[in-house]
């Protein structure tokens, strides 16, 4: 990490803090890696003083000790009450402000929200990217509510009591589910059910790892908890059911999800749809189960329950707390009808009138506010003790201390794209599945943060990192993991990991088609700017007798329709590495690269630096920027783009052959750039892909011919699918004829 | 049903099965709907006589007899043996000289698959379409030799001798993955695992619902079993716990799951990534679990357990059979090497020698193949029988008989399109998914297959059909379904429902963007031809504050590169009601019905005529088919393109403004039809949609403009939304004049 980098970036994330940004201007403008990255400011000026620019030393002792037997403290339980009000007014009052939001759910789960922010948990609300912080997910993200208003009083100045009064309105930090690139202080993006659970399994996962990979005998440097809150919906989703399987299977005791337990969903009560036993489940999956019978008033029973939770260190814990969704609204509470919608103004009266509530609108008593203000200093204090520990940590284990600041930091070992295996068209044809293979191992050596695995398809995918064994529950320092056949709860799990350090690059694989089940994860990482690299395999009806279940038509184009990803369908060797390149340095923006089954040959004019361009000229016989004939093609298909090009040269035509890499990266490039690789003056283009034609009448042009599949394909070997389908070198030649 | 029709179509059905049919070519082109309309023909004739085409009545009652106590029957164990090798070996054989496939599963099932199909299951191997057939879906797909090695015994068409010789090869009728569109006797399409236990729920739904619905004291018209293997693999996938927890909810007692427990899955020991106690899981799911220890010969125990299962008539059941995975091959059985790869030349003489098959491949010993030879008469028999007994059914009960033919052949009543309501621009405006339930009620009253619900949000994808309860495990004979937030299970449970017979038209709603949840099944009912109703309310940033994670962008883009599916996106009442008689006419195409949550006028020019050709004019002020400018929009856009076009003509402009709310109808339409919408001519084009301009190149050309939104959404009032990302009648109105 370049040490002058570091006091810089660590004020543009306070600055950010701060004085928030402004969501309405293009998002993707935040997606410069300064922002984000978590400073070392801090811990580095203990690296040469133990002092805090917060707080002595002396302080951080004593706060410590207070923060770790908050427990067992007794805060005055009418100023509990008088918090856990706030929360829930807080949510009503801007529900009612937006007229429109959830208020059913922070008034129901406002207890154990106070719990675990006022007394469990451990952070640092002026620096929310505090590498060592107890992480939080609202898995039920339309409660959103409850997250902001807990942020809100624990300090953040992400959320300011402006922010509650615009909820969910154009250009605000409080956006009507939780997202984190929205707001600090919210670790991951969710609302989709189920997405925050299995996060949460991928947040706990990267410490437990690290934790392993880190952690001495005299420094837990590594050592935070994951707490979870989902709900009905939450449960009933497949997606929960494979990440919690997994979460049981690696035995991932600091993850602590909250079952907000109220028999209620959004088409009335569970009866009609949810009759299963959740806690008899979760036993089966390898957790342990608590259950609180009273959420709305049993503080002590929630307090006993996470203590419980904390003593059981091999079994992730799930405590089922039984609520009443809307607590407190004399009419609405227990029924759908305060899910999802303001309470009207009656109602809010009434509740007012019911809970003993005199307050203004977003009113917050002095009492509790300062209570809540000593999350600042104390938090100031965890920060500043973690970073005195760090400097111990850095002089004893200066290795393993380099490792950690890149995990933490997301800065790149300087040089690591040499890593990068090259290739040259001597070196005998190879599949892409392989190629990426020699990447992965190759880059885990230089790149800290890279971990990773397969849906049970790892010798299909091949994504074995040879130099490493198993990510398992008693070998968590390793780093192949073996997700099974979960796809969709292994994107999520990887988007948790991703969020969790800006250095985490974790990876994870299945068969292209497959991608059809963890969509809403890979959304979610492409809206959350979640660093994961998809590698998928068997990329078209080039994998064969498996038949159409098997190949996907269509998903090269549904990627290429979705915003801010980046799909990478790399020909060969060095369009392999040259993906990988670009999906690491990529920051904020998740990965998908397609890979053949099928041997391709490494072909002539492929470079890394190509690829970084998305769509440049592999080779050309044309001069003046004037082909007769363009020739398009990616992955596995611009070899017979490559073989046409050479006949047609032959009989004399001016042909280009263009590699369509990345269209996504294409579109970034100058204008310039773009007409000398594609002319405006020239129409006769011919494209090839072994896939749906849609998208392609934009790059073809109107005049230009697209050679694809539109319907799905069979059960056959591949060259006879191809040549059945006229995915051929003879189809491509007529084309330009035609055309030229 | 037509009366004139039904014995021609019994002979399609039977000329198909007979002599198979070319999947080679275009598979669409077996769409129409005569080909797969089970028939009534010996129905028919047992109206007028009780004879049997096939067999004697006598001799019915003789074989029902028989058939019932084939599980106490003792048929010599050897001969079990034998048959239970056979299957093994056609397995072997077929996979060895395909060199492509999964015989691992075959060999360790074979035991399960023998009994189940020679001594439990009911069918007619000479009509697979017999209403009342015991429907088996095997779920591990891989696995499918299995199943053609037991239609070929039990004396199916689809499956003789040369098409094992010609296993996942063009053209032949024994695809890579069991698919029913491709092999009579296949009922759904599988091999994405999870996808068949799901179906299996559907198809069980479907018979509960009939049985409840048209069983009387005197007369159980419907009543069959549903079977389903399902492996370690569909276990862990979050869709198989999606639907079996509706299973167990709604008490599917005739549903008999055979959980494959061999501990092996494609990267090795089901211990790396599979730890959990599935026996545990299903009881908390409310299933009755058997474990049967010895799968590999313990045929008794298989029986106990299914005579077991039998009894238990409230709850699913689940058999746990833990078998040795490739069982019989000395060196590869109970290791993944078995999975998907032939044994290989010197393995499979070696699993000749341990099971002592001294036989060529491909062959079946004589007493084998004299053994099963009685399922066609006994199937013909049991078909007839039913037959006999619906006539009388259909003497006592007129009214449900009627009913439940057009759910068995898939014919409508006549006029049942009248039912459609008709919109004005007199009428208020409104919401399209309101809309859309004004079409749901109405058509629920004249199609007796609807049947359908929501992913717990009914009452926001508006789907409550007014005068039916609830489908729930003591109401089984009502019509709205509550599946809870379960997207993925519920498409293919909907996929179930809609194979088992082709009168069913079930329909299924959530929020358009989580179809992400559930793509893997959408696709899942395009390629097997399953008309479902896909009824995707809150489809565009119009849902406003619930945000990106909430808002489609990238959907419509992403389902019109999908095969085989239509993208209906309808802008008014006309259009939406147009949609509907689209997605039911369509038999083998299911539909997708993007419907706004914000009101929409009722506009000028749109009709249901016009959405069957997809892309039509709705108002036009030029002529000579030379308007300056095209205008293309559609659903809650298409308001804003013609909102635009009155203001260009009040400035003179001849413009056109053209419904595109089906790309793929509009496709099907004639070169003419397509050239009186949008001439070549006219290069001056501007398409408005709140989604991905991904696509719209091809419709709008390189000249023209589309007008989207190639960035994920916001969270505000949807105006406010609208306004900031430019979908606006002044971006239209500014393109139009710059193109035009």
């Amino acid at each position: 990490m370049a040490s002058s980098s570091s006091l810089h970036l660590s004020q543009a994330v306070l600055a950010r803090a701060v004085h928030g940004f402004n969501p309405s201007s293009d998002r993707l403008s935040l997606s410069t890696s300064t922002l984000s990255l978590p400073s070392f400011s801090t811990l580095r000026s203990h690296s040469s003083s133990t002092s805090s620019p917060y707080i002595s030393r002396r302080r951080v002792a004593s706060v410590r000790a207070s923060v770790v037997e908050t427990l067992d403290k007794t805060t005055e339980v009418s100023l509990v009450e008088k918090s856990i009000n706030t929360i829930r007014f807080l949510s009503i009052d801007a529900v009612e402000k937006a007229n429109s939001g959830h208020p059913g759910l922070p008034m129901g789960c406002a207890p154990m929200g106070h719990i675990l922010y006022d007394e469990v948990m451990r952070y640092n609300p002026k620096n929310p990217a505090w590498f060592n912080r107890d992480r939080f997910v609202l898995s039920a993200g339309h409660g959103c509510m409850l997250q902001y208003a807990l942020l809100h009083l624990a300090g953040y100045d992400s959320v300011l009591e402006e922010d509650l009064k615009s909820f969910r309105q154009w250009g605000s930090r409080t956006p009507g589910h939780p997202e984190n690139f929205e707001t600090f202080g919210i670790e991951v993006t969710t609302g989709p059910l189920g997405q925050g659970i299995a996060n949460a399994v991928g947040l706990a996962l990267a410490e437990k790892h690290l934790a392993a990979r880190f952690n001495k005998p005299d420094s837990e440097i590594v050592d935070h908890y994951t707490y979870v809150i989902l709900g009905d919906g939450c449960q009933m989703e497949g997606i929960s059911n494979e990440a919690a399987s997994l979460a049981g299977h690696w035995g991932l005791g600091k993850l602590i999800a909250f079952y907000d337990d109220n028999h209620i969903s959004i088409d009335g009560d569970t009866e009609i749809a949810f009759t299963e036993s959740v806690d008899k489940r979760f036993e089966g999956l390898g957790w342990h189960v608590i259950w609180v019978k009273n959420g709305n008033t049993g503080y002590d029973e929630i307090r006993a329950a996470i203590k419980e939770a904390k003593t059981v260190k091999d079994k992730p814990t799930l405590i089922k707390v039984t609520t009443t969704i809307g607590y407190g609204s004399p009419n609405k509470s227990n029924s759908y009808s305060v899910h999802g919608s303001a309470l009207g103004a009656k109602e809010v009266d009434a509740t007012r009138k019911n809970l003993g509530w005199p307050y203004e609108p977003f009113h917050v008593p002095e009492d509790v506010k300062k209570h809540w203000s000593r999350h600042t200093p104390e938090g100031a204090a965890l920060e500043a003790e973690w970073n005195a520990k760090f400097a111990e940590y850095e002089k004893k284990y200066k290795e393993e201390a380099t490792e950690l600041k890149y995990i933490i930091s997301g800065e790149f070992p300087a040089g690591w794209e040499k890593a990068l295996p090259t290739y040259t068209p001597e070196i005998p044809a190879d599949a892409t599945r392989n190629l990426s293979q020699q990447n992965l191992n190759a880059l885990v050596k230089v790149l800290p943060g890279l971990i990773g695995g397969s849906a049970d398809l790892a010798s299909s995918n091949m994504t074995l990192l040879k130099s490493f064994g198993d990510f398992q529950k008693d070998t968590p320092e390793e780093r192949n993991v073996r997700f099974g056949v979960r796809e969709h709860g292994m994107g999520a799990i990887c988007n948790g990991i991703a969020l969790h350090s800006p250095g985490f690059i974790p990876y994870c694989a299945t068969f292209f088609v497959f991608t059809d089940y963890m969509r809403a994860a890979i959304r979610i990482s492409a809206l959350s700017e979640a660093r994961v690299i998809y590698v998928m395999t068997h990329d078209s009806i080039g994998l064969g007798e498996d038949g159409p279940t098997h190949q996907p038509i269509e998903h090269l184009a549904s990627f290429r329709a979705m915003p801010n990803i980046l799909m990478l369908r790399p020909a060969d060797g060095n369009e392999t590495a040259g993906s990988y390149k670009v999906a690491v340095v990529n920051r904020k923006r998740p990965s998908i690269i397609a890979l053949s089954r099928q041997k391709l040959p490494n072909l002539a004019g492929t470079s890394i630096e190509g690829v970084e361009k998305g769509g440049y000229t592999i080779s050309d016989n044309s001069s003046g920027n004037k082909p007769d004939v363009i020739l398009i093609g990616t992955g596995s298909e611009l070899e017979i783009a490559a073989a046409a090009a050479e006949d047609l040269r032959k009989e004399g035509k001016a042909v280009r052959v263009v590699s369509f890499v990345s269209w996504e990266l294409f579109e970034d490039q100058s204008d310039e750039y773009k007409e000398s690789v594609l002319p405006d003056a020239v129409t006769a283009r011919v494209s090839i892909e072994a896939a749906t034609t849609f998208g392609w009448g934009k790059i073809v042009g109107s005049k230009g011919k697209a050679i694809g599949i539109d319907r799905f394909g069979a059960s056959a070997p591949a060259g006879k699918i191809y040549k059945e389908f006229g995915i051929t070198k003879e189809a491509v030649i007529a084309a330009a004829k035609e055309l030229s």
